[in-house]
Parts: C-alpha cells; sequence; structure tokens
C-alpha cells in the first residue's frame, strides 16, 4: 500500500529549465513535493562552488539546481537506460532519485571550509537533516517511512545492492556528472565538459554492480581529465585558496573575541553554532550565504576590532592576500615584516599545502573503483584497459606549500 | 595631464573569464580601479533578475556580471569598430567603458520593485552614488575629476556628442545587447539569442549619432524579436509578478505595522530607508539581496505578526499564489472567500495589469529610434527599410488584467 | 503477420551521432534496412543547401543527415509526446518515421533548381523513387507491401488521418525543425535556432489534427521569426541566386549546344536527362553534386565552346556575377556594353526576380495553418492569439528586381 | 618596394562566417588573391576527413574551411599575441598567414590512403603546387616574387627563424589547434574541444623560440589529450581504416587490371596518375573527392570485372567488412572460407595494424617538442613540468592487429 502512494505521479509533469538538462522532469509526486521542503529550497541560498566567484566571475550557481541535475541523471539512468531499469525494482528506481535529489541537503555556506570550523562533516549533517527535518519526515510518513532509514542507508553506501548507491555516489555517478558539466557551464571554461550521452548510454549492470561497455572507456577517459583539469583550473585554484584561509582566520579572530567575551552580541548565533558539543541543526539550517554577507557587512559598520573589520572588508571586497612559495626563510622574513608593519602574523601569515598528490583523476583502490565489461565479457578494472589511466593515475605528484600575505606588505 | 593619467594601462593586461564573452579584457587602470571600489563589488550581491529564479531556477547571475559584460561590449565597439574609432577621441573612448561599466550601479535589491517602494529610480541613485561615494570620487579625482561631471551625462543621455551614449544606453546598445545574451544563458533559453557579431560590425556612426548598415538588419530584427520574446518569456512571466506583488504586499504590511509602533526594532533600517524624504545613500549601498534573504528569515523565526510571517515564508521557501483573470465579480467572490476563511484581501487577494501594450520590441519614435544606413548613403528610421517591423511596432496589444491568490484557496 | 514484421527490432538500437539530436536512435529493422538502400544512401551526395557554400564556406552538408535528423524528430514526436502517442495507432508511429526518412529521397543536385530545367519537381520524383526503386520496394516486401502505397499518401498529404502527415510535412513539421537548426549549425548563423525542446513538448492532438499548447506560442513566433530570417540571410542571399542563375544559363548553353550536335558526346546523359518527355528515373538517380562538378570539370579541360567552358570555370571557382539593382534603363545599357566587349547577354545579362511577398514567415491560410489549443479548450488560428504573428503575416512585401553581369564589366 | 605590394590592404575588410571562429577576417589583397585561385577553390572539393563520414554522418566538412580557419588562427597570433607581435617583422607576420593558408593545398582525396597508391607525400605536392602552379606564381609575382622561396621554406620547416614555422607546423600549431576543434564541430563529439583563446594568450616567443606561459599548462594538457582522444575516436575509427583498406583493394585490383590492358578506358587517369615515376601535377590537382565517386559509379555500371564492381558497390553504398582480432589461425581459416565460397581473399581478407604505439598524445623529443616558459623564467621541455603528460608520453601502448572480411561470411 506504501509503494502504491509511493508512485503517485504530479496531476501533470513537471518541468523545470535547465541549461546543462534543457529540462528537468518531475514525474513523481513525492519529488515535487520534498523539492518543496524549506531545508531544500535553502540550498538556493548556497553557491555550489563556495568563493570560487572570486576567481570566476560568473561562478554563483546554487545547490539547488546542482541538487536538481544529479536528479534528473540519475531518473534518466533509471528510466532509459535498459540494463539499469532491469536491475532495479521499481521502488529502488525512486529510491535512487530521492537520494539524488537529497544528497548536498546537508552543505552549510562555503561548505568545505565550514567543516574546518564545525568540525562536522556536510555528510553526518545530511543524514540529520534528511533523518530529523519536520518538513521532510513528513513527505516520507505520507508515501512510505521506511524512506527515513533507507535514503541515508543509500547515500552512505550502506544499502545492500551496490548499484543502487553508485549511481548516486562513487567515482562515475550522477553527482560527479552534473558537477562538472555544471560547474564547467557556469565557469565559462571547457575543461569540465565530457560526453554525458555516451556514459549514460554504455553503463551496465553485472552482478548488481555498476560497470561501462568496453566502448565507453574513451567517454571515461575524457570525464576523469575533466574532472582532474575542474580540480586544478577551477577547484584548487590559488585565490580561492586564499579566499577560504582568510575566512579561516576571519573565524579565528572571531571566536578569540568571543572567547573574551567580545562581540558576543553580534556573533551569539555564529558562535553557538560552531562551539558547541553538539551543532544545533535548526540553527545550522537558518546558515546560508547570505547570512555570511550580512555578518561581514555588520561587521564592517559596528565591529570594535580592527583586525576583524579588515579581514572583513578584504572579504566582502575581494581584496585578496598574495601567494608566495612556502620556505623558512620567508616565514620568517614576512613574520618579522608584518610585526614591523603593525599586522598580527596570526591573521595576516597564513600557510597553506596543496595536496596534490591526493587528487589524482582516478584512484584505482578501494569499493569505489570504475570496472569495464569487456568484449569477451568479462570485467575488469579501469586502469587494465586504459593504458592512459593506468599511467596517470600512478603519475607522482607532489605537494606545493605557500604562504599568503597582504598584498601590500609584499611591494 | 590628466588625460595622461586617464590612459594609464595596467601593468599587464587584466582578464576575466565571461561565459558570454570568453572574457573580460581590462586594459586601463581606471577601469580595474573601479572594479575594485566596494559601491561596484556590491553589485555581486544585486541578481541581474531579480525573482526570477522563481521560474528560471538558474537564473541568478547578477549584476556584476551584467555591468562587466557591458563594458566588454563598449570596450570592443570603442576599439574593433572602425567607424566609431574614428569618431570618438581617445577620451571618450575611455569615457564610454566607465559609463558602460557603473550605468547600473544604482540598482538596489529586485529593483524594479524596490522602485515601487521607495519612490526613487535606480537611474537617480546611479547617479548619486557616482558622484557621492567617495571611493568613486578618490578614483575619478586620481585620473580626472571632470569625470564626476561627464559620466552622469553620457548616462542621462546630455553628453553632447549623441553616439557617445546611445552605446551605453538606446534601443539599440551595450546594456541591451549584453542582458539579452547574458539572461539566455542563465535561463537556459534560446530566446535571447542574437547575432552579436554581425551588429557589432555593422554599426556605423554619421555625424555623431550611431546608425547600422543595410546588411545588419535582419541581425537587428533578429535581436529586437529575441527582445520581445525575453520579455514575455523571461522579464515577464506571469510567476515573477505573482513574486513580485506579494513581496510588495510584505513591504505594505512592514509599513503598517511600522506606523503602529510594532516591528520597529527589527525593521528598523528598511523603514528608515524607505519613508524618509531623501533617500540615505550609505544605507541603500548597504541593501542587497542577502539583506532581504536575511529579513525574511528574521521575521519568520521573530515576528509576532502572523501575515508578515506568512508572506515571508511563502516568498523565502517560493509557495506562490496563483493566477485568474480578472473580472469584477470574481474579484467580489475571492474577496469574501477570503473573508470567510480568515484572510485579510488587503494582502491576499492582489490586482496585476500587465502592459502588453507598452512592451513592443521596438518603437519607432522618441529620441532612441534605429537608424539604418541604406547602400544609396541615406539614413532612414528602421521601420522605414523592415516591413516586419513596421508591422509589429503598430500591432495592436492588449493588457492583460489578474487576480493573484493564495493556491489553497482556489482548490 | 506484416504488422509483427513491421514492428521487428534492431538487434541492437543502433545510434548514429549527430551534432544537432546528440544521437539519431534507430530501433526498427526496417528503418536500418532503408537507411541502407544505395537510392538512399544516394542522399550523401546532394548537399542540403545547393550553392549555398558559395556564400556560407561550412554549410556542405548533405541530405542524408537532413533526412536522418527529420526521422529522429518524428520518432521522438512518436515516443516522447504523450498526446501524439495516444493519437496514433503503432503502425502510424512506423509509418510516420519512414514517411519522415524518405521524404526527401526524389532530390536532385541543386534540387530547386533542377526542377526548373527538367521541368519536374522533386515531389514527384519522391513518389517515383519510393514506388519503382527496387531495393526500396524489396525492404517494403519484406515488412509490409501496403507501405508503397501508404508512404506515398502521407507524403502527398492524402492520408486520411490528418496529424500523421502534419508531423511529416506542414507549416510546423519535423521536416522544417531539422532544417532550420541543421542549416544554423553548418552556416554558423544564429538565425535558426529555436526551442525545439517546447515545441515538442507542446504539440498537441485534437481531433486527429496537430495543434499547440497556448503555452507553447512564443517558442513557435521564435520558430517562425527564425525561419523567415534563414531564408532571407541564407535561402535567398543574393550571391546564392546569382550561382543559380549562372547555373541556368550554363545549362541553356549546354541544351543549345546539344540541338546543335554539339557536345553531345560529352553530356549526353544530362541532356537525355533533361530533355525527353518523362524523366528517366535510374538516370536520375545517377546524378549527385559529384556529377555536377565532373561535367564543370570536363567542360573546362575539353570543351570547345567558349561561353560553356567560361560559365564552367565561373561555376567551380566561385566567380560570380554581380547585381545591379533593375531598371529597363540598365537593362538597355548593359545589354550593348556586353555586346560592344565580346559577351553574348544571353548568358550573361541575368534577370532575377526576388518575390519577398511569397516569402512571409507564416501564412494564415490552406490547410496547413497552425492552430493553438487555448487554455480554455477552443482551437484558434494562430494570428488569432499571435499579434505579432498577425501583424507579420499582413505586412506588405514588396519585389525585388536585379540583374546579374559580370564583374569585369561593372568596374 | 615589393614589400609595400605586400601590405596591400583589401578595399574593405572581407569576412566570411565560420561556426568554429565566428568569421574568418582577411585584410590582406594577397590572401583574398590566393583563396580565388583554383588550385585553392579546389580544397572545397576534398574532404578534411576522407572516408570519417562512413562512421560521422555530418563529418563531410573540406580542407578549403579548415585551411580558412588555420588562416584566421595565424592571423590572430601575429595580430592579438603581444608577444608574437613583437617577435616577426610585419613580412614575416604575412608569410605566416599565407604559409598557414596554403598548408594543406597538396592534399588529394582520401588524402593518407591516397599517398599509399601514389608513394608521393601530401607535403611534396604542397610544395610543387606552391612553386608550379600558374595562378599561385601569378599571384607571388603580383606582391612579392620571393613568396615562391619563402613560403616552403616555412612549410618545410627550413625558414630560420624558428618561430615563424612552429606557428603553422609543430606540436601546438594553428593546424592542428583548427582541426581539433573543427572535427569536434562537424563530428558532433566533445573529445576535440579544448580552450583555444587561453592557449592563444599564453603563447610568447622568446628566443625566436615559440613557448608557453606556465599558467597555459593545463590548457595544453586539455588540448593534448583532446588530440589523443580524436585519435582513437575519429581519426583511426576501427571503420574507417575498414573503409581505407577496401579502398586500397579496389585500387590494387584496378592496377592488375591495368596492368593486363582491361579497364584501361574507363581508368586511363587513374593509372596514369598513380603509375608514372613522377606523378602529373595537373592531372593530380584534377582529382578530388567527386572524381572518386564517379570512378565508383562508372565502375558499378560500366565494368566488366566483378571484383572491381563489388568493391565500388561496397564502397559507395557504405557496405563495410567487418573486423576480427587477427590470429595466424584465424588468417588460415577465413582464406580457406572464403575460398570456398568463391571469393579471391587478395581483395577479400584484409590485415591491418593499428600503431597504437605511435599515436600517443605528445612525444617529448625531437625538434617540436612543446616548452613551457616557467614562473622563474626558465624553460623547459612540457613533460618536466607536466607530471600527467610525463606519465602518459611514457605509458606502453601495444599495436593491434586484424583481419577485415565481408560480414556474409562471419555469419
Amino acid at each position: 500500500m506504501n509503494s502504491n502512494k509511493l508512485f503517485t505521479l504530479c496531476n501533470e509533469e513537471k518541468v523545470l529549465r535547465d541549461p546543462i538538462h534543457g529540462y528537468i522532469h518531475i514525474h513523481y509526486q513525492i519529488i515535487y513535493d520534498l523539492i518543496n521542503v524549506p531545508s531544500f529550497q535553502r540550498l538556493r541560498r548556497i553557491k555550489q562552488l563556495g568563493a570560487s566567484y572570486i576567481v570566476y566571475t560568473t561562478a554563483i550557481h546554487d545547490r539547488l539546481s546542482h541538487s536538481l541535475g544529479v536528479y534528473e541523471i540519475a531518473r534518466r539512468l533509471c528510466e532509459e537506460n535498459q540494463s539499469i531499469r532491469n536491475a532495479l525494482s521499481e521502488e529502488e528506481k525512486i529510491y535512487v532519485q530521492i537520494a539524488a535529489l537529497l544528497h548536498d541537503i546537508g552543505h552549510g555556506p562555503l561548505s568545505h571550509v565550514f567543516e574546518q570550523i564545525s568540525n562536522i562533516s556536510h555528510e553526518v549533517m545530511t543524514n540529520r537533516i534528511i533523518t530529523e527535518d519536520k518538513d521532510i519526515q513528513a513527505v516520507f510518513n505520507a508515501y512510505d517511512p521506511e524512506l527515513t532509514t533507507i535514503i541515508p542507508s543509500i547515500i552512505n553506501h550502506r544499502y545492500q545492492k551496490k548499484c543502487v548507491w553508485q549511481l548516486v555516489s562513487s567515482q562515475l555517478d550522477a553527482d560527479r556528472m552534473d558537477y562538472l558539466l555544471r560547474d564547467a557551464y557556469f565557469t565559462g571554461t571547457k575543461y569540465g565538459e565530457f560526453d554525458l550521452e555516451r556514459i549514460l548510454r554504455t553503463i551496465r549492470v553485472v552482478n548488481n554492480e555498476m560497470v561501462v561497455k568496453h566502448s565507453g572507456i574513451y567517454a571515461v577517459e575524457d570525464y576523469l581529465m575533466a574532472r582532474f583539469h575542474m580540480y586544478y583550473q577551477v577547484y584548487y585554484h590559488i585565490n580561492i585558496r586564499i579566499f577560504e584561509k582568510m575566512f579561516l582566520a576571519f573565524c579565528d579572530r572571531l571566536v578569540t573575541l568571543a572567547k573574551q567575551n567580545q562581540q558576543t552580541e553580534l556573533y551569539n548565533h555564529f558562535h553557538e553554532l560552531i562551539h558547541t558539543d553538539s551543532i544545533d541543526r535548526a540553527l545550522y539550517e537558518y546558515y546560508d550565504d547570505s547570512t555570511l554577507t550580512e555578518i561581514f557587512k555588520t561587521v564592517i559598520n559596528h565591529s570594535d576590532d580592527e583586525i576583524l573589520k579588515d579581514l572583513a572588508s578584504r572579504l566582502l571586497n575581494r581584496r585578496l592576500f598574495k601567494e608566495i612559495p612556502y620556505s623558512r626563510e620567508k616565514d620568517a622574513l614576512y613574520n618579522q615584516l608584518l610585526l614591523d608593519n603593525g599586522y598580527n602574523p596570526d591573521y595576516y601569515l597564513l600557510k597553506d599545502i596543496q595536496t596534490l598528490s591526493s587528487n589524482r583523476p582516478y584512484v584505482s583502490t578501494g569499493k569505489q573503483k570504475i570496472n569495464i565489461l569487456c568484449t569477451d565479457g568479462t570485467i575488469q578494472e579501469f586502469t587494465q584497459v586504459s593504458s592512459i589511466m593506468k599511467s596517470i593515475s600512478t603519475a607522482s605528484l607532489e605537494n606545493e606549500t605557500y604562504l599568503f600575505i597582504p598584498r601590500e606588505i609584499l611591494k
């Protein structure tokens, strides 16, 4: 009976325009209801790429559009790919679409940075929101109460039938396929483009695991190289890292002041949010990109602390520090130079390590590896059939360390 | 001597990625300095299309990107179009680029709606910001103090050499060319696309006025039809108008409460902003899209007024009223129905007139008409050489009136 | 039983890459078999736009790709549009796809020009090839012999259920939708672009006739304006008309010489083809663009007739005549000038009338008019709901007459 | 004085539409004159990708468009890239544009295949045509007679200033940049796309050699991967190789028959063309894609030789052999099977070796290596700064061998 409810269709198919997929097609009422839940609408107010607009001016697309895009790819995989259509039960097809839609619901503003402050990962928050948010619970209860346990199990890779969660989250999944194309579109770069249609057509399910037909390997190579280039050209761009380190310095200053019983009036929420043992979910959901903006503006207009004001002004108005390659000598040199000029090095001499080594385009180990269905019917791990990827996955990549310093000091 | 300063080049040409133009190229230091002024950076926090994301999920691009795009088209016209290059002095080329960059600096959040509340147009605010903002003044003074009077005179069509302001603002200008392409790109529609390159190549200056070579008339027709379709498909979309009317109802409620000495603590700024004889510029510049979002969230969490809370929640979480064609009978009917159900019709029965008649693709009168340079050397107004546009510009278009009502009442 | 055969699927779905549609999907074996028939493969050797490459260098796409594109749109309409899916029987869905695939099979090189020489329309040849070509007959007989009468009845608008042929050929059909997008892509212009997805989604069948939902009218307006602009910018471009008129002069010369028993050895085929009462189908099918090219080259290398050689050389190497607006005085003047310079005006003074009046974007009369399904359920002819199209469809457009003359004479 | 002539501008800038570059801009009269030379116009009739349309239906773009595209990139490099602008003399800028325009003029139909028959490379023919064609000579003599020696020296890498020929032909040159983008566009694949604008902006000339700024390495990696994928997905696609091998078998048969004094009447030209010690240039220039097509059609209709007719029919109507992986056993097995079924294995059992090993995306040796200008001012070979490319350039790639056999034999 619950199943019957789960399959309730919208009165009329709903469509949303989307530059990446043309249209997002919504068939099931539960999908439509989940989109209208406030905690999902909140994703409108979280930029997909955090501070990337600092470098790529137009890259202010939001997590709501991305989540809809992941849903759309998941829907197409479940409906258009014959092999997946056969491998999943009718219920599982809807589970996949729901999990795709909600997989990012726990993201906060500047999410990966925010995780460093709050010491809580967005995956944990996603879980909490899905299982605790009363509006989501109401939707689940209306269609199928078991969704409360099923959806998190897919997002956390605990759902037994492997291909079900692989479609949502693996080294070749709806999430990455959408974000590469979307981030390429909104940054205006070409690096993230690859042949989505070909990949959608060559995915197969064998023994409940996702594999790719041999004829799709060039498309997969292209996709992995796209991902690799997006990492270095966009996601790990030095100026974005500078912004993030400066924001961390701003937070440090805020906490320091709060501990000294200053600024408590102004940043009550923020401090409360990040410095309790168990983060408050409702408060967390309140936070979005506009909250950060208002904090910066309020600090600039009302704070008495010069460091906090200065950092807020630099962050709001895009006056970034400048990077120099790290060396112990330079570290000491600039430390002194900053002190001589009245800057506190705790907030004005920032050190950053770029972990290139952990950002290969593809890693052939672990449970998320990509498998290829060869023409003879055997299944082989991707680097066994792609000499190019074998080479790349074993290339030696060294980390790079930088110091970030106010530009005026370097003149 | 000032001129010399005005021509100061950047150390190295600066470029910004942009999906519409590929790159934004910045040659002159004054342009770079103006981009970094906080009142220009503020445009990052003002959506170009206000509430259009309500319908076109991805249309959250900002006025900063648009302003850079208008600048880029203006720069290309001044540098790449031989006829314009000859018609303008070297100084005027820079004036045009500056005016293009700053022409939207007076926009507030939901700008056209905001104008109805504040009774002050964004053009007036643009003027005030350019002439009063201390950072802009500092830049102008560093390069050429006369810019303070020259730039507003271009934006306000008072600059003597007509083609100078026509490039920035007319029926065929850098502003519209950028926003049509940009809005089409970010909404994911095709309606706004036209042949920019062809238009840029066929513009000529004759007797200091802008004209288009005869070979460009199809491109201009295409551009005007693009504009026309964008108006009806995007800018005047019924759901966007519903959002805007609901926002106006929210503001009305806020003012009513403020007059009754309620809510003053919370909306101090807002009330102060919109209900003084002369709007405070600094306060105005403080306002951006994130301010609105925070106001909605604060009202939802802290206001005692049920109407205000309800409207804020609907606006924040995209629960829109529904339109029905207006008739006097329906107006009376729904007024009673709302009262019976405990709704205050002042805020829940909204009337809207769509003035189709004033939104033709092209109007052949006034000082902004488009002129065509015919192959025999004569200049003719556009509808004289385009039968199609002649037909369209005289078509009879009737206004449409709607009532907007909460969806649950209509069931 | 035949029906069963008609529904035979390919062993595995076949796909062909296509820049317009991403992929062409082939489900039914009969479609695949028809694609492999030599008279269909011959369409590879017929340029879709004839001599347009004279102006748009890259516009050498062929009628085979276009035919596959029309098929793909027809297939999507039959499979993805719920209303059409319900209105057509399973057999009719395949009929539509076959008719879409074969609708252009009768085209010859420079087809519309060729029709003027041969006095036989491509529609007639299409009919003859479908009903006479032995390979096509073999395919039809293998699946359903009645196709021999059904397919031509669809192409010729005689099939009883109107929507069946409207999908293939009407004022809003798979044919035009494909060629506008395809011609825009391969010329590199924007004029032909419109929102295909929206139109595909808003088409409905009511009482066995095709209509468009009211929400699709802007997309239809855009499509009609796209078509209009393509006519003037591409299909009727003056230089293409010049090439065509020069080619007609070349054919005239050839026929004149043949009648004088000259050149018969060389142009045996050509003369035979165009100057018999009933054109020979097999010979017709032999002709393609490469035949024309070889004729030009052979004439240049081996003909004794200077006029024929000169015209062939101009046609092959793109040395076009130049247009001047017609007047009786100029006609006489240039006639004398040509004679004075040793040119025969029969071949070097060509007159051309551009019939703008018959190329409106949309004509509201006749059986092919576009009907709109209004929100109140009524059906209205398109100009009744689109003021813009009403204006355009009644605009007065005047014809223009030109003289085409060798460029060197005009100096 | 000659130099003055060389710099003669067109009366008005000429522009040609092009989907890859928007427009091709022609400033100099000599460029326009060379485009109008018949031996250049002949490139219209040579497909850029030979038989690739067998797999990618729409890939029938011609070498003329490509040559214009290479010219356009060369022109932009010379005019828009400051470093190149400074490094080249004004004359050299024009030399580069001419060499770019003419670099492919020696290509014949199915060029790389044709080279195997004629034993003469297209580079040699390019040289001969540039130095022997009377129309080209006439143009050169009109502007600067030394072009006859200078242009071939650039095309053959003998021009002393290295960067001059590197712009036209190296591992990162105008030729490859155009063909990757163009082939991607006309096949409808994404594999060939890369960030042209970024590469154009980051090229520098140091000590008269071309280098790329460090900030351009991701764009170069992307370009090399694009090239790599195009090789395997398009240029070396198995079905295209099958077509080419079948065409070679057809030529073998033709030559065998000619030696036996058969078919001489029909294939006089062809035999004469390919079986003399020194190929006849005029005859070579006569050959283009339409000649091949006419040969196939003539053979099918008029030849007495069944093998020749059958192969021509398969080639014309796209009925390809099928590949199977090579083994000595299979070779013997199918040889017998073919004999048993009345096929001559000389023409129906074709062996093909795919030399993957020689088609790496980048080779770091030889005079064409790509050099990077590091931020510290040093110049390093590309694999020294790109770990990814270092890995790939040393990956072990094995060759693959196939047998191609008529499909009906394999059933």
